[in-house]
């Protein structure tokens, strides 16, 4: 497999991780997912706006300019030739040597970039039937605003609502729903749709701003509230979004039905735009090209 | 530099770490810290101890029994032959690809165990004046008995403080002192030891457990309870805890002194205490060889 390191493309096989790369000590990086499709990186602007907020949120000075790693990105694309993938690139703080808490210089330490492309294809089938989740206490630290690698938190949160025999997590703090396990929830209470609040208690998901688009464009009412789990089982709809994931309808938590038990009307007609929207942006790529 | 690479010890050089091992695109792993005095290493036990009760709080199957990883890490200890020194190991969850969430199968992925020793020496002159603090709201997860290598929410809390130009952090949650960003926190008050109690708000150190022992034989009331802000800072005296930095002397929190903004007696006794517990257990080493 090629992969993209720092500004080369090697195989895989080349790629020499430091031990001591505080990304492999400290979870000490960030990162992002972009989904591509019919070759076109879809909302990569949002993405690499994201990936500099996050940076710089945890103070990682990035060694690059937008316009160098959206270059590389697409070398990296370009190389591995998959129309339908899905791009995943991480940025650790780099090694200093030894171990040491302390963010080192960044004069003296370069963060480190790498970048792996996988095949993906839309979910059809389980966005057609939906997913069943369980209510999960959200324990993750207060800066879910940042696209961090230390993830143990957001693992052990879905894994838990798994091992009740769930697919999915929705995380609940203080009474109040946040997300899911990695993606925004939302919900369609009296036709309108809600969800959290973006803020340091939930990452502000790419997809979620072109839901934000779209529920505009369908004349579908949107509150960024917060709202609890009674709230969310008394719904008529639910569903989670990511960008991998689009729009997921979640037909069950905790063994309740949510409204029917089947994918919503709401759900449905945003999804249908979502994808319109996506093809859209292929056909406009491909004629550029 | 060798280092223990799963049952090997080997040039750090030919360690290989996949891009993909979850420890580097997850923080998806646990670690532990042990202080090798003399070529003792001090409380292995008990690390041994936590990094198995840490493997079970985040379902990680251990790929070795205590007796085996003792071993490997003594013989990792002999081929460095650094008497004084520090032990680091980790272990993370492995690699399945591609890229997932989802815990993987145990019985299908084998975690990845990884070992280095680095000089280390007491903080004497450290330890002699004491160090300067600053207020950090805690903002990590709810999972800090857990020792995971997911540490942004630690780092981020440490650089905050130092960005202020303070040594260290001493974290403030709903109120409460919990901890510094890497160690346990004390204060003496009425001449009573306080600490935070054990929980999910703070990691169980190991260091703690010496004082609390030794607090039991030099007659330290010692209150496992939770205090606030203004309590420590009208406590007499504030000290942190922790394998590497034995007792650390707090003499300053916000540029305000802690009693007379010297390292105090409780404070002065322990230590003192703790050392003398140190080298009865390296001559008791020295003495079994």
């Amino acid at each position: 497999m090629k992969v993209l390191w720092n500004d080369r493309i090697v195989d895989e096989s080349e790629v020499k991780i430091d031990l001591e790369d505080r990304g492999y000590q400290f979870g000490d990086g960030i990162y992002e997912v972009i989904r591509i499709y019919d070759g076109c990186f879809y909302m990569e602007k949002e993405h690499l706006d994201r990936l500099w907020t996050s940076a710089e949120k945890v103070r990682l000075t990035l060694p690059f300019t937008r316009t160098e790693l959206s270059q590389r990105l697409h070398r990296l694309a370009a190389e591995v030739g998959l129309a339908n993938a899905r791009i995943y690139f991480q940025v650790t703080r780099g090694t200093e040597k030894p171990r040491l808490h302390d963010f080192p210089d960044p004069q003296e330490v370069t963060p480190v970039l790498l970048a792996d492309i996988q095949p993906a294809t839309r979910p059809a089938s389980k966005q057609n039937i939906g997913i069943r989740a369980g209510f999960v206490e959200d324990k993750r630290w207060l800066h879910c605003d940042i696209k961090s690698i230390s993830l143990l938190g957001n693992l052990l949160a879905l894994d838990e609502a798994q091992q009740k025999g769930y697919d999915e997590a929705v995380l609940v703090r203080d009474g109040n729903v946040t997300e899911a396990s990695a993606s925004n929830l939302w919900m369609v209470s009296g036709g309108v749709l809600y969800t959290h609040p973006d803020g340091n208690l939930i990452l502000p998901g790419i997809a979620k701003l072109k839901i934000r688009q779209l529920a505009k464009v369908l004349g579908i009412e949107l509150r960024e509230e917060t709202f609890t789990e009674k709230e969310l089982l008394a719904a008529e709809e639910c569903f989670k979004t990511s960008s991998v994931a689009e729009i997921m309808p979640i037909v069950e938590i905790d063994d309740q039905a949510i409204g029917d038990g089947m994918p919503g009307p709401v759900t449905k007609k945003l999804l249908a735009a979502y994808i319109e929207a996506i093809e859209l942006a292929a056909q406009a790529h491909q004629n550029e090209k």
